[in-house]
């Protein structure tokens, strides 16, 4: 039985629990006044006592069914410590902090700063490298117009309600989901009938019209968190920092909500730097920003953001790609849109067959999957919590061919960190058509070919002795005419002679006779074919992904005195923000002397690295750099060798001093492995006798 | 004698000519209405004709005066020169092109943006890791407190004045120098005076207040420049780009004008991060916003631009730094205050001598000169046309010890790239204050110090009984009292029994008698010193770094035909987008293999390269790789050996096909020269056949 049945079956048995109970006080009652025997009302109180004890026993059952298999309690309390590590740590800061920060804005500390920009230079080497991509970099001021297009200025909103007397702000879908989930959680006496309800509300939320959020939001009586105030009807609000550029206040702009546009408008000169060929992809990296009406969930939730966009640009006609069979072979949780709907969970899939089998669309946003999936995971991001869910039929935009997204779970559930999607041409041409400068690619045939061709020649002379200064208007307005208008025109004017025509650019009716135009379908021979290219764009939230790797790699472990328990994040080297920390074992200038040369070699070799001469006890410094996920540990215990201590593994082997810096180097850069590293050199006999 | 002298003595001799010229057209009118004799008049018109004969000649002397060393003309097609190429080649796009752009705002292409990137890189390595600087990443969002606290709300501001009519806003001191300039460059009429008037305008421009430019607004009768409508008084508006933060617009923010703030504001978690030590650098490298009135300069003066700043915090009364002998060697051209205020030029100085005789303050600024000397001239600046210019003192923010800025002269002039300035404690003081956190360093004695130490004791009875409610605000007032305040109360209140004192709190004075307050001055033994550090500022205009950079790199050289003139930038392996180009002589399939193996082991070591089969020229693929900056390209003309050119020389070396790619990878990274390459491998004989 599932654990969605098993709620609704333990809710059901409450109801009729609380029904028997109110029979029997009834009759408890009952029994009192009508003066029966003592005997006979004890017995009554008992069997009450009874089913109060049943009710007591059926609602903890209800409980533990709802906190199901993994406690909130301890996802709680595993994201405080790892929270609480990371802000210690200056990971990162809330912006602001000694004016008492802003909410949705943090600082990237120095390890965290690190990290970040380990992870941007991984993803250039991965992706913008690897695939030979032209990378740009635009503005965050970004003008109206490009935004008004793009179909920002309309729909980048969210719902929101307003305190009627504070004032204050609240995302409309927030306060309905925290009303439901409250009474899914803790309101034993709800009907199995209402909680069906609620979760259905819960499942659709996101699709709710403003209209249906402020019905449900009257209905439950919901009112301001803070005050207990009534709230206003939900309403639209603009995601989008406003400002104004220029002097004049008449040039409104935004700070961009994505990088994606200023890729978008740049299409023709990128399309002619790429020799005038598709397939192509241009990428970004840049800060974005989204003025969240109330930001939640810590790091995952802000309103300032580094995003890195790749749009891939390719013939609709042929969206095959020439190294899907380098990652064909890749097997990894998928949850396609069926398996959604059936109540199914996410499955293994091999990549190749599921672009074969059709679940996912086609080669290029298949070979982009594999290549998130590969990036994602030479991060340090768990395979086992890393599943690519596909948007629901409902969830897409209605001109996109097909979408998914990298989910990472975290303490918060399961998390969106990249989006995959194949928008088609929707982007290209919507750019077209408010700039009229044409966004398209062309494809040259080796040979001509024949297609019909739609022919309309105005006759110059009739247009312009009927309608004299106009005539130049009429012309360009009758070669403008579609397809459908103009072979309607035609039969028109063979069956009627003339036709009532609306010419724009004059703002009225014009007569149009049979001989002023002489509109046919040729077989024409062309040499080659325009269209508008369909765009495949991986998304990547550079600070969601950074977090969940964050959750990944933390854990703890005890001291070794066993007193306490330790902070351990077990970072790659290739993320870790320090490579190497170097301490002499004791204060000693000779000791110092090998740790600065040591620090040196690593600096003209371009290693990030710590060096420590305060002396604590090696016990305390390694458990330092344990918590900054620092890899490797360097304790300069002789003049000729040194110790070298692996984080994970707390194992350790002896390296002479003039080999430490390229042993370091090699395993840090990933030439030779730590296992190797063992192999060729010699384990340090006292051990963790330091630790 | 100097140019302005010779400028000067030829507007006199021009003024002097032009009244010999007024008095002989007199003479010749007077003679001709007199009936003179026509041999009379003759000589008389031929004496005139030898008058404006000789005005001609002194008008082109004074022209090619102005014109001075460098034709404007030369300097403006050079630059346009650049422009194209860079434009052309996509290392800048003017942003939002399709939508005809938006001042001030541009793109960085592929190529620009693999600069920017290399340039970025290199700073990280020049300064982060080698000093060991503590990295963050803050917010471009900030709210309104900060930047008050720092001085922007109030003082970021131009002046600027408004078409009365049309509501067009223009830069008032812009409109000033161009008038001026255009009077001193084309009207060979103005006098010697006037002339002297607007150059002192010219130099003296940055210090006008509003009045003194709007009344030289009106008394030269300057006009809106499109209408030639009058124009507005000056007034200020202020640079930052606002916003709004949330959905309740009661949150004012600004996108930032600087990335310093965000440093600042974290002084305290850094200083505790650095195991609470100083000295100790924090870094940020991030975009900062300037909403200019009306851009101009292309791409110097924009309205988002990179900044990579440096905030050094150091004990005020020890500014000495441990590494100042790296670089006290060092000889460069410097521009102390003394030599500018003198008329002469910058000299080379060695700038140990600068900081031991006192030209620069202290050697923690010198050292900074220093690296920036290093990191612009290893980037490719060219050391002649790079100069350290002191701020003059009324140039100076009057908190500031010594400023120094980098300049790097281009076709615009002598443009400020890096600011190196010593703040003193006036940044965080101004963030203490305002944030009531104080953001203070400390240095604890090895052995306790006797001070003298002002002791305020306000008698709190005496304070009640005549102050009642008000006791706790006069009492405050008179702890908060500084020395000198203190003091003069205290021998007030031996002269005079009782004294006036201005409590800030209740808004007026109050009588403070004798036995109301006792004040001592009293030997005290510290255990520490408790102080605000100072901070030493290196802020780098990325953008501005990098367009002279592209200046400094261009140049161009006759093709092999000699029918055109091809363009070229010699930029540094380290600055260059693309490091080599791979190409088959001819289109080959076996020919092709060797190079897509080649371009393969490029991308395993990270190197960013270009193949390119499309079979046109050896010649104008070396060209159009040229035109990129590529300081080397690959030919693969035969299965087991290839040919290697070295852009600059166009030298060509044979090197085995296994080897090329290590080779390369080799002279990039600059573990060998090109030099040692040309030794190392043979030259290839048949040279420069294919060019």
């Amino acid at each position: 039985m599932s654990a969605a049945a098993d709620e609704d079956s333990l809710r059901r048995a409450l109801a009729q629990k609380q029904s028997s109970i109110d029979v029997q006080g009834g009759a408890v009652r009952q029994l009192k006044s009508s003066g029966a025997s003592k005997p006979d009302v004890e017995a009554a109180v008992k069997a009450l006592n009874a089913l109060k004890l049943e009710k007591t026993s059926i609602e903890s059952q209800l409980q533990a069914a709802l906190a199901g298999g993994s406690s909130s309690c301890n996802r709680d309390a595993f994201r405080q410590a790892v929270v609480n590590t990371l802000e210690r740590r200056l990971f990162f800061i809330p912006s602001f902090k000694i004016y008492r920060g802003v909410a949705g804005l943090y600082d990237y500390g120095p390890p965290g700063c690190s990290v970040k920009s380990n992870v941007l230079a991984f993803w250039r080497q991965h992706f913008v490298l690897e695939e030979n991509m032209l990378e740009v970099d635009c503005p965050c001021v970004t003008p109206e117009v490009v935004l008004k297009a793009s179909g920002h200025v309309e729909k980048f909103t969210d719902l929101m309600v307003k305190d009627e007397k504070t004032g204050t702000c609240y995302r409309a879908d927030h306060l309905l989901k925290d009303y439901c989930k409250e009474k899914l959680e803790k309101d034993f006496s709800l009907s199995a009938e209402k909680a069906a309800e609620m979760k259905h509300i819960l499942a659709v939320l996101d699709d709710l019209s403003a209209e249906q959020l402020g019905a449900k939001i009257k209905e439950y009586g919901i009112t301001a968190p803070d005050t207990k105030n009534p709230l206003s009807d939900p309403y639209p609000f603009n995601l989008m920092f406003q400002t104004s550029i220029g002097p004049s206040g008449v040039s409104p702009g935004y700070m961009r909500p994505e990088t994606a546009q200023g890729i978008f408008v740049n299409f023709k000169d990128l399309y002619y730097y790429n020799g005038n060929k598709l397939p192509f992809a241009a990428a970004q990296i840049g800060q974005a920003f989204r003025n969240e009406i109330s930001p939640r969930q810590g790091l995952l939730r802000v309103r300032e953001f580094t995003l890195a966009e790749i749009e891939h640009f390719v013939d609709p006609q042929n969206k095959s790609h020439p190294k899907f069979s380098d990652v064909a072979k890749l097997e990894f949780l998928m949850f396609p849109r069926d398996e959604q709907v059936s109540g199914q969970s996410a499955k293994k899939l091999q990549l190749g067959e599921a672009v074969s089998r059709g679940t996912v669309n086609n080669e290029t946003l298949g070979y982009f999957i594999g290549r998130v999936y590969l990036f994602l995971t030479r991060l340090g991001i768990d395979k086992d919590r890393l599943r690519f869910r596909q948007h629901l039929a409902n969830e897409m935009a209605h001109y996109a061919a097909d979408c998914w997204d990298a989910e990472i779970e975290s303490s918060y559930g399961w998390i969106e960190c990249v989006g995959i999607a194949d928008r088609s041409a929707y982007d290209l041409c919507a750019h077209s058509e408010k700039s009229s400068v044409a966004l398209v690619a062309s494809e040259k045939f080796s040979e001509p070919r024949e297609v019909e061709k739609l022919a309309i020649t105005p006759i110059k002379k009739e247009l312009g002795l009927a309608f004299k200064g106009n005539q130049k208007m009429v012309t360009e307005a009758l070669e403008a005419m579609e397809e459908k208008v103009a072979m309607e025109m035609k039969a028109d004017l063979e069956s009627k002679g003339e036709v009532e025509f609306h010419v724009c650019t004059l703002g009225k009716n014009v007569t149009i006779k049979k001989n002023m135009v002489y509109i046919s379908k040729e077989i024409k021979k062309e040499h080659q074919r325009v269209f508008t290219p369909s765009v495949i764009e991986p998304s990547f939230g550079i600070g969601r992904i950074i977090y969940c790797l964050y959750e990944h790699s933390f854990y703890t472990r005890p001291s070794k005195a066993g007193d306490e328990q330790l902070n351990v994040f077990r970072f790659q080297p290739l993320v870790a923000p320090i490579k190497c920390t170097v301490f002499p074992l004791v204060q000693n200038q000779q000791y110092e002397e090998v740790a600065k040369l040591i620090s040196k070699s690593f600096t003209v070799a371009g290693i990030s690295h710590k060096i420590d001469i305060t002396g604590t006890s090696i016990g305390k410094r390694y458990a330092r750099t344990d918590e900054l996920g620092v890899p490797f540990a360097i304790t300069v215990d002789s003049t000729s060798s040194v110790t070298v201590r692996e984080r994970d593994s707390k194992d350790q082997v002896r390296v002479d001093v003039e080999k430490v810096s390229s042993v370091v180097r090699e395993v840090t850069d990933g030439v030779i492995s730590w296992a190797d590293v063992l192999k060729m050199y010699p384990l340090h006999s006292s051990g963790t006798a330091e630790e």
